[in-house]
């Protein structure tokens, strides 16, 4: 792993949101004010700390902190739940000298039930002593919920005025179909830039990663990617300048890597299929084909079983909306085309995918004709310990 | 149970399509030409008899018999389906006494391999030697895939001109969003109808029967309801006669309860959610918004858990795609209201639905405002289960 940005602080601390003794609180604070950027949910209901930090970036360029919380989303929470995600702003703003228009706050966790003030009283002391003492996996690990292992991707990029680096935390594990942003995530950078050309960049290096994953369908109330670039480096970037599309792709690379992990660790996966469309008639025609495939319960059933099932991905094909001719449509599996004009073209294909259906990593490729548009998915399987997770989420 | 229309014979014969010694192979008889209708699959990968069933219909007005295997889906087989498909239809008219274009084709089970028709050849005569034999129930037997109960209802009206009999017979259990009919299901009738207006009865009844239930999002290939109506109760039926409408309300009877038992009898299904969406501002808002509940995982677990987790509900419809305004939306579950104004109404919720969610029937009543939009929707829930189906269907 790189080494972290220059400029950031990371705090943790135990508030017991939902279990006691482990850590649920995370700060990260950058030593100097950072151009600041969010993409957020696009749930009709969106969180309070969504609501609140969707407002602070409309009236500022920069901010210096990010706030997250996991075991209550605060979301549902109304009115009230807005004043409670502005109190522990202030609270721990007193706690570390800061503002608190400076601190950007998410939660992720239950919906309904609104913050418990006297536990954050506890807590943010605790945490602003640790600032410094923790690094970025203390604070991966901090915003779990039903995730699995910790997210951090990072990148470092040799630029005409130095060393430039990219660090990225996120959390999954449910209620992942981002639309627009994933569940949870944090994007450190220490280059300088413009806050406009920043926010660019990370709205569409999210289009082609983060937008581009399902584990089950649902887009979450309380999704929130936000990047921070502090120019602590003194590395300059801008579009244009020389070295700009080396920290698009460094970000892209973080952003993705990221992307691949919370499918990876979807709730109960045991597979992560790479869904490929292409020749479609049009770019949406491709997306309506991919998250048909990758949101069907059979075709992640049968990916679960080993099952070279490919009947269930036709059939998903031909339900999904897209439109095109079902002649020209093919589909392979693992490298094996099973499906052309319209009928099978391979006896002998559970013979040839055993092994290969053996793999964590598999891939579906879609051809719906000779068109221009294309779309890439990654989904998670569905499988029995999704159901332990989801039937007993609460309890 | 009502007895069976009159002037129908029924067959069945195990062809060991995919398991030796169970009947898989059901023909349905009448002893007169009876007015025939069709609703088939709206996927764009369309089964070989779905093919052959819809051509029929263009050209004809009549039919005497309905064919179906479980077993073998004969989807996705391209012209040799059909020739195939076609050539069932020979054997059988031949064995009976038919013409092949009187008896309409239906097929469930896997999707790809071509029917292995030295098993056809074997069966049909044992099938021809039964007609007559086996009953209504024998049939729903013989077409059941993963079903774990046979699927029958019946109605009987009376009308002015004697007692007119409705039955219908399905199958179930996955692969079902249906979109213009499901799975598999032939209603009978003995009701002396013209054609056109027995074809516009069976639309009008599917849209509000078959077409708003749900187990996994799945539409099928093979989806046909076959409906005969033979006349030979000699009870005239017509738009516009006295006793119409108490026809129509018999059949709608008939599939709705064939609908109801198709979630009851999901994979491994062990709830049947009643979504109800008013206030809407469109019926296709609130469509949208039962099926984005209906369809999510989350809930579907969460139902399953017995968790009043009312706030993945929430997020459904937040995600829906649904035109509304979320301060306006409310939910209840089981007859509880959970949320409203943005916020929860009920701190003691859990205490109060842990009762109700034991039952296998549940309630979840949602509005979006005050508009003239309405939809309802059965779904089924997502369980261990159905993991256990489908991750080993085909093995």
């Amino acid at each position: 792993m790189h080494s972290a940005p220059l400029g950031y602080r990371f705090a943790v601390a135990s508030a017991g949101f939902r279990k006691e003794g482990r850590a649920d609180l995370a700060l990260v604070v950058s030593d100097a004010p950072a151009a600041a950027a969010g993409v957020f949910t696009q749930n009709l209901f969106p969180a309070a700390p969504v609501l609140v930090g969707r407002s602070m970036l409309a009236a500022r360029q920069t901010a210096r902190a990010a706030l997250i919380n996991s075991g209550q989303a605060n979301a549902c929470t109304g009115d009230e739940g807005v004043r409670l995600c502005r109190a522990t702003q202030a609270l721990t703003a007193g706690a570390v000298g800061l503002d608190a228009e400076d601190i950007l706050p998410a939660s992720t966790g239950v919906i309904g039930p609104q913050l418990l003030m006297d536990r954050w009283e506890k807590a943010v002391p605790k945490l602003a002593a640790n600032l410094g003492a923790s690094g970025p996996e203390d604070f991966a690990r901090a915003i779990m919920t039903t995730d699995a292992f910790p997210k951090l991707a990072a990148r470092e990029v040799s630029l005409p005025g130095g060393t430039a680096r990219f660090l990225g935390i996120a959390k999954g594990a449910g209620m992942i179909c981002p639309n627009m942003a994933t569940m949870l995530c944090v994007a450190l950078a220490d280059i300088e830039v413009e806050t406009p050309a920043w926010r660019e960049l990370l709205r569409e290096t999210v289009a082609t990663t983060f937008n581009r994953v399902t584990v089950d369908g649902d887009t979450s109330t309380n999704d929130t990617l936000y990047g921070l670039a502090n120019g602590c480096s003194g590395v300059r970037a801008a579009p244009g300048l020389p070295g700009w599309d080396a920290c698009a792709e460094a970000l892209a690379g973080v952003l993705g890597e990221l992307a691949y992990m919370l499918v990876k660790d979807g709730e109960g996966a045991s597979k992560v299929a790479h869904i490929r469309v292409v020749g479609a008639r049009s770019a949406a025609d491709a997306e309506l084909a991919a998250r048909a495939v990758g949101h069907s319960q059979l075709v992640k059933t049968a990916l679960y079983g080993r099952d070279a099932n490919w009947g269930r991905i036709v059939a998903a094909l031909g339900r999904s909306g897209a439109n095109f001719d079902p002649q020209a449509a093919r589909v392979s599996l693992c490298g094996v085309e099973l499906f052309r004009n319209g009928q099978p073209t391979n006896s002998d294909f559970d013979a040839l995918l055993a092994e290969p259906l053996k793999e964590r990593d598999l891939s579906i490729d879609i051809s719906l004709g000779d068109g221009p548009g294309e779309y890439t998915l990654l989904a998670s399987d569905l499988t029995h310990d999704y159901v332990n997770v989801n039937a007993d989420y609460r309890s």
